[in-house]
């Protein structure tokens, strides 16, 4: 009777199934459910229904050792999360298999929200992801969560049950490596560059430049991180080829870390456009700082003071022109491929087409 | 044999299904219809189908009573459209209901319009909503659905067609109330910025600075309008819990203006970025301005005349360069909230994922 | 015994079918598929089974004659890709047919990758396109594709082959027209505005401005491209209304320039967004050039030198302010456009809505 079970009726009954609630109190909490929901006690539940959804925490598993003769031959829907990834040696809906050797066990609805299951399926993410031994019970809950309006993906046999139970708990593990790397090569650079244009001058020439620490620091640290990154994203390519040559198959498994480096090139160059684009900001904001302002009037002055009235240098410009065209240039291809990254973009292509752009 | 029709005889007869079109001309229409769609006239297509679809406009539903006799016992599916809604006191599906009592009436298809029906649900919204009182007849048409290339969504009981038949009406309903919002709060702060910036220097000193409305005193207003609505998307969060704390409970329903808050945070939150992103344009525009030009020079100018070789000021160069700085990375972390906003990047992220970056 | 054949057994057995892979040397071949696939000899696998999948290429389709007897009756499918678009006179699937008339052949499959069948259709594109002459085989193969995860479409009778055969080979076949005119028109304005702003002003004054070339030049042509662009997203909207209004009906079909046209307005649209984006950021980055302070600074010291102390002229303030704001605001609206476009806000549209926002 806690909220996933009271969402969870609500969207059955509204699917057409009949449900039958049950509860040690059934009294008590008859209100929060539906109307056309039967709540009643536990055992006369159990005997009633053919599906039974098991929502209660694993820990309260061994209470339901009672019902164990009215339960025989009869589904069990193990819908529980854990709190921890890996938190106990075997996944819940095993745990819930040995208890209950003469019930069929399917894991299915964890990776549902309450929230979803109760706005219908109309938003949000609709897949469902079940497991089982028996063939013939996990196609029964996927019609149920067909007809429930989600979209059902079979993930195999029991022993898939630990990674869908690891699945609502994870915490964008295809992130953390590239987010680790882009703050280390960051960190590498700003040092660089900050005894570069700041502690080398004031060394050397008492020089006080503390002020571009902010902004113009920055701005030459982005850029590298950036390069670095990219290199990155097509450096495994080439490697896994080379490796393949050399082997002459493409039948032998990368070893570990050239695998997992492969499968982060998404992430790392995200990464590297996204460090792009700040670095385009910054640039674009130098022009608007107070700094900027005075050293183009100091050196107008300076100007006017000497009679120079040129102070043209046609290499200086022309630099600056190919710089900054270049930069666009190649923000606007970034921008491309981050673009194409998006999931409803990428699943709009054909494989043949993701090449071509990436 | 109207428009919509012509498409789902297309999509139906491409998919395997055997179709019967009724018309009071067969013969002017059939040329209009496949070849292997029957075009007969209404009685006899009526007598041959198991399943009808009622695709006339509501006001003529009371010419098929002619036909009662031959429709008894079979499914009539409703998939009209009102013109402004809540136009009828009951849905349209509820009316066909009562004129043919003896017929199962199944609301369904309204939502997908001709153009998706014979592109052939490749793209575009796939889903189709249902509602019947038959739990029978609309799995019929949640399976015929599906045949189509559909993604049938069950809505419950027939009481649910009022809510379907308003749905393909509704324009933008969740972004009426943080627009308005938005707008509101910009007039306010453009009233105050321009009279503080423009108004009040004219009176007292007789200076002409009409020149800033169009740049400078927009975007004095826009971030002031972006961290109000910012905050709007954070504290209904807060005086939820609050609530919740002071009532002991968390199943007691929120007022309805808390509630209605509740549901709009995602809409405020997106305009407060649109209006930071617009300030981030604007303020980068500013030293493209022909006037920040004449300044610059008369300063330059002004400096040189009085003989004064240097205009640094420490404090307005930190300042300014602490600003930007902030600013670039409050848009670049703005800038991640408002696309993991977007749904296919949004439904890709689990529940944990989903507040972790917000 | 393929690659696709090991990812389409690797998917079958997780989904719970039986599954036996017909190779002429299944003893090498066995240690490359899971364990609870069967490995045999061609002709034992065929007895065995009730739907084939035909994993080979188009060239070796000949080699199944000698199993013709064993086939007879047995649904086959062609998962078989082409080369080259139109690569036969008839589609694979087709000639499939053609060479085992006593069988049902049903094309399905090819459009999904082997990387897709093993990764479990969880992520990306997940139709699978389907097409037979034969309706019970069609079902037969979707609910397969259904229990695999995969989201089965009808895309009707055999003749349909050649098109499903075509689509993995196809290379944004919608973005070449547009792209080209963008290039085209690209090309026009830029060689107007080099012989206006470089050339003309060189052979008259003597003046060296090849420095305006890459960005001052390409800035006052992209606006031009979008400008074009954007009225060439309207204008065929205009034309066909027109061409309704005068032939009286609206079942006319378009002659096929102008229906060409309607169906590139997208890409088109989205074109002249990304020179207007383009644009915008070049026109920021002018007054981070080095051409630029030297200019002001040359204007600076010329002022005064000849004790001039104001420089102000009204009438280019009030320009440049009113130009660059009208230019913020237009570039907004056009982002809104270009977020809408993204399919999975377009999804969450209906009609309404999206027509309102266009």
């Amino acid at each position: 009777t806690g909220d996933f079970a009271r969402s969870l009726a609500v969207r059955l009954v509204r699917s057409g199934f009949r449900v039958v609630v049950g509860s040690r109190n059934p009294k008590r909490k008859a209100s929060l459910f539906p109307a056309a929901a039967e709540v009643t006690f536990q055992a006369e539940a159990a005997k009633k229904a053919d599906v039974i959804f098991v929502a209660i925490f694993r820990e309260h598993y061994s209470t339901l050792c009672d019902l164990a003769d009215v339960l025989v031959g009869k589904i069990l829907v193990d819908v529980s999360n854990n709190t921890e990834i890996n938190h106990h040696k075997e996944s819940n809906a095993e745990y819930l298999a040995s208890l209950f050797p003469a019930c069929t066990v399917v894991k299915a609805f964890n990776v549902v929200s309450a929230w979803t299951l109760q706005s219908g399926a109309r938003d949000g993410n609709k897949q469902v992801l079940i497991c089982s031994n028996n063939q013939e019970a996990k196609r029964t809950i996927a019609e149920i969560a067909q007809v429930m309006g989600f979209t059902p993906v079979d993930m195999g046999c029991m022993s898939s049950a630990c990674e869908i139970e690891n699945i609502p708990l994870r915490l964008l593990p295809a992130w953390k490596i590239p987010i680790f790397l882009a703050l280390g090569l960051f960190l590498c650079f700003f040092t660089y560059n900050l005894i570069r244009q700041v502690i080398h001058p004031y060394i050397r020439e008492q020089k006080n430049k503390l002020y571009k620490i902010p902004i113009e620091v920055v701005n030459t640290t982005l850029p590298c991180v950036s390069y670095v990154m990219l290199s990155l994203v097509y450096l495994p390519g080439v490697l896994a080829a080379c490796s393949q040559l050399y082997y002459g198959t493409k039948y032998r498994r990368f070893p570990d870390w050239l695998d997992q480096w492969l499968q982060h090139r998404k992430q790392i160059g995200l990464l590297s456009f996204f460090c792009a684009a700040l670095h385009a900001v910054y640039s674009l904001c130098l022009p608007m700082r107070r700094s900027h302002r005075y050293l183009l009037i100091e050196t107008a002055i300076k100007q006017a003071m000497e009679k120079k009235m040129t102070i043209w240098v046609e290499e200086e410009v022309w630099r600056m022109e190919i710089y900054i065209s270049v930069g666009i240039i190649a923000l606007g291809l970034l921008s491309l491929l981050a673009i194409t990254s998006l999931p409803s973009i990428a699943n709009s292509l054909n494989w043949r087409e993701f090449s071509f752009i990436q």
